[in-house]
Order: C-alpha cells, then sequence, then structure tokens
C-alpha cells in the first residue's frame, strides 16, 4: 500500500510499470459505455501504428459529483479496482470529458453527459440565446490503472465556440454545436476530429506513453 | 457487520434504536453547509413543540452522481461514517434535496445546487420561455444515522410550477422560482414555506420518527 501511494504521484517516469502483453499484440481494457469512444481511440491507435488492441468492456461504475473531471476520473479508477470489477493485476482506462461555457460559469462541466441527457444541444442554445460571448472549452481526461490503485492520467483540451445552430450528425453529446476552425465536430470524421479534438490529445498522450514505457519495460 | 447488514432495511419498527440524550433535551447532529436549512429544521422543531436540539456541524463530504437522491443521501451517510467524520456511535443527519422540471426531463434534479450555482434561477426561466408546461416537483430526503451504518431515509415531495419571474426574497436556491398556491417559497416566510415545503414534509416525518422511537426506547 505505500508503494503504490509513492508510485501514485503525477509526472515522473515509472520504471517498473508493466503491462499485460499477449502474444505480439498489446491489449488494454477500455471501461466506458460509450461506442463512440472506443471507435475513436481505435481510430487513433491504427493512425499511430500502435500495436495496440483496444478490448471494450461495458460495465456500469459510480462517479462522484466534483468539478473536477480529473479528479472525478481518478476516483471511478479506484473504485473499479476496489469493487473488482476487474482482476488486480489488469490493466485498463476510462475517459472522462466535460464541455466548459465560459458565459455560464464552465456549466455543464463534470456533469455534461447528465445534462445532455436532460435537456440536450438545444437546451445549451437556449441557455445562450442572445448571448455573445460563445467561447467554450471541451476536456477530456483518460485515467489509467496499469494495477492495483496506481491511476495515471493524461489530459487534452480544445478550445472552441458554441455555434448559434445544430450542426453535422457525426459524432455525439455536445458535438453538433461545439465549433472548431468553422465547422462542429459533427461535421468531421473521426480522423479529423482525432486530430483536434480534446479527446484525441487525451488518447495521443496515453497512447505515446503506453507505446515509450512498453520498449522500456523492464522484465523481472 | 452482518448485524448492521440486518438492520440497514428500510421501514419495519426498530426496536433497539439509541440515542444520545444529553440531560432532558435530545441532541441530534445536523450536517450541512447551508445555514437556512438549519434554520427551517429548528423553527419546525420548535413548532412541534419536540424537546429536541438541532446541532450543527459544517463539514463537506462527496455525493456520487446519481439521478436518485435517496441514494445519494444514504450513499453520503455511509461515507460520512466511514471516513470518521463523526463518531460511530454519534447520531447525525443529512438533507439532499433537489427541483424536477416536468418539461425538462426532470432537470436540474439531483444536480440541483451545481445547476443553481451555475445557471441560476434566470438560466432556468431561459430554458422554459416558451414552454406552456410549467409543472415542477421539489423533492428532499433526510438521511438519518444512528449509528454504525445503519440509515433510515425520510421523503417529502411537494407539486408546484415554475412561475414566469423571479418572485420574493426569502429562502435560497430556486425558492424565488417555485410556485405553490400562486405565491413562490421566497415569498413565504420560514414558518408558512416549512408548512407545505417538500423540506418541512421530510423533516417532520423525521421529527415525528426520532419523538416516537425516543418514548418507546429500551434501556439495555
Amino acid at each position: 500500500m505505500e508503494k503504490e501511494e509513492k508510485e501514485k504521484g503525477k509526472g515522473g517516469r515509472r520504471k517498473k510499470m508493466r503491462f499485460a502483453i499477449g502474444g505480439s499484440k498489446m491489449k488494454l481494457l477500455f471501461i466506458t459505455s460509450n461506442e463512440h469512444k472506443v471507435r475513436e481511440i481505435r481510430d487513433l491507435a491504427l493512425k499511430m501504428n500502435a500495436n495496440i488492441e483496444i478490448e471494450h468492456l461495458r460495465v456500469a461504475y459510480p462517479e462522484i459529483q466534483h468539478e473536477d473531471i480529473e479528479f472525478v476520473a481518478e476516483s471511478s479508477a479506484k473504485f473499479i479496482r476496489k469493487e473488482g470489477l476487474v482482476g488486480e493485476e489488469e490493466p485498463f482506462f476510462i475517459e472522462d470529458s466535460g464541455l466548459f461555457i465560459h458565459a455560464l460559469n464552465g456549466f455543464p462541466g463534470a456533469f455534461s453527459s447528465y445534462v445532455f441527457k436532460k435537456i440536450g444541444n438545444e437546451g445549451i442554445l437556449k441557455l445562450l440565446r442572445g448571448v455573445e460571448d460563445r467561447r467554450a472549452l471541451f476536456k477530456s481526461v483518460v485515467a489509467f490503472s496499469p494495477k492495483g490503485f496506481v491511476v495515471k492520467t493524461f489530459v487534452g483540451v480544445v478550445e472552441g465556440r458554441i455555434a448559434s445552430e445544430i450542426r453535422g450528425s457525426a459524432g455525439f453529446g455536445f458535438d453538433p454545436i461545439f465549433e472548431f476552425g468553422g465547422r462542429t465536430f459533427a461535421e468531421m470524421s473521426v480522423a479529423e476530429k482525432n486530430a483536434v479534438s480534446h479527446r484525441g490529445r487525451a488518447f495521443r498522450k496515453f497512447l505515446n506513453f503506453i507505446l515509450s514505457s512498453a520498449s522500456m519495460r523492464e522484465v523481472d
């Protein structure tokens, strides 16, 4: 436990991290109920020529009410391990993201998926009717647990603006109202969105970490 | 632990419940960061001639993200005990409430305090602009833990409507837009609001339970 506490610290290269490597292809378990997110990271792993297989496990886990999604994701990862939803030595990751709208004091933020379900894109557009300041930020956090209660997080952010109307049919959630470079995320292909999106950035950091750790990996 | 599990079941009179009774006046610890709620239950205890002293403890505790506020309150009470924020044998209670708006699929519900902080009454009114169906419901849950991980909940509900504008300056939160019998909660005194409100109803159930349990209490 003390050792785990020490390893938990953010940043700092970790020499002794071990991953389950099945044959030549590395397997990573992604726990999420969102198929879109699975498609996004698989597409990215392919583009990066990463020899990684993303396994998808659809299992529900609770999130605590907190405005800091990094804290939420880290807590959830520990909960998943604690409740034995995966094996003690089984590496897995989750991803949490939020839309933070400047004129709404960061709403819906950590509660984005709940708010989307309840009031949708129409609700957000209504709240911003007549509001000039359309600045918004998407943030994504990947929480990766290689084993035990060790959790490492990878953050990705993209700044954009809330469109004045719903546009596009790709993606999911608030994608049709989030504009970046003149197009909404829902007007982009998975690859185009991955190249600039919060989640694409977090996933790339995460995959690069995995690849470099694997190449440096010590065999006990 | 097994005994606690058995006692946890809802409903059903519990014979052996014990409360700390200091002298002639019973003390109950209310854990909340909301002064208004403390004032409401103190006013109610006075009106009921209940010989109960409400002690106020302001301590932060996490809530999980869940649409069912009864579940949220119960989990929080167990967390408070588990983390040792109060003594193992020290009875305490918390209260959680939410505003459920019919036309918004129950939004903001369990996330009312977060939503209030971010978009306020103005945000809710904006979301309901042009919406004819103004039905809304306030729900309150008191989670009482006499000792250990035993938790009993008391629920109060009031049905009303969302006003077309902010009215009144009493109360707190969404009170100025919640109409009951032609007036908003913010246009009522504490006593008037208590008589009809969700929290008044839950508090009354809770206090009646405490009083009847105390009179039936067995001395070991």
